[in-house]
């Protein structure tokens, strides 16, 4: 088991993570099949998609923040939005591995997903056979 | 393989089923790595988010229903809220195991999320090596 | 390692790849518990429900629809909606397997979803033991 930490410094941003998890993936032995990355926080996420424009990130957290603005939350804490977010994304995601690299296509990159930051993160990262 | 029997009393509900899932894995042998939590329903699913106030859960039922009123849906038998629900939030689930326990952080608790209950549900839970 | 290739015809459809995966399940060889299905593409994703009544799946699509003309993109490609809804519905989902057959329930089926088609399209899968 690995971790990977993550500083995030905006209440709502996406940390390319993927350059730390492919170099976990590298050294994951010849039987390694996928890698599982688990956030354990419940008002973050993570999840792949396009990294080469960062517009594509930011309308995707733009998106998630109507969908969050839509509901009259209760949670006295007020962060409800986040874990609304996070319960969205979800916070595990299983990548295949193939001869010790990740099998992303040309365009995907990981991210974790920070919804209630600035905050000092944490990702866990499991390698399965 | 093992199931988890949960018999629901409410059309949309999140029960928590952390200690039955950590249960299994106490009892997972050596060889665990991870735990995946299945849902073989098609109107229910299963995530982690916060359990310690229950607020927190509320407000994401709340945030889904808004999200599912508003589209006109064609299926007829009147449930089309419960399958985007469940599509949204997946029915599939892996989480990290170290020396037998589920690797959750310190406000994670894992939710069967009921969207069109009551009914008796199932849950599968395979453990990966 | 596996590879399914799927060709689509509109911009927005789910495929029903049960069958295909059921047969890689087949063959799995008598210590997999479990298929990782991932698309390796940022406008598209895989999830499991209904296929009885394809209005499902429709209604779906179409609360998917909604969702995304909530906000205003910056993305220049112009299909900043199609990334959203890949972001949403997941690009990775593990189904458990019980001596060579999926664990499906009796009304899932596993879908591709395509969110920008026409493409040509391909889903890796892996076995995990």
């Amino acid at each position: 088991m690995r971790y990977i930490k993550i500083k995030t410094k905006k209440r709502c941003e996406l940390i390319d993570i993927s350059d730390e998890v492919e170099g976990i993936a590298e050294n994951s032995g010849d039987k390694s099949k996928a890698i599982l990355l688990f956030v354990p926080h419940t008002s973050a996420g993570v999840f792949i998609n396009e990294g080469y424009d960062t517009d594509v990130g930011d309308d995707i957290l733009r998106n998630l923040k109507k969908i969050t603005e839509m509901a009259e939350f209760v949670h006295s804490e007020g962060n409800s939005d986040a874990h609304v977010k996070a319960a969205l994304i979800s916070n595990s995601l299983v990548v295949p591995i193939k001869e010790n690299k990740l099998c992303l296509g040309r365009w995907q990159r990981v991210f974790f997903a920070e919804f209630d930051g600035p905050r000092e993160r944490e990702l866990i990262i499991q390698l399965l056979g």
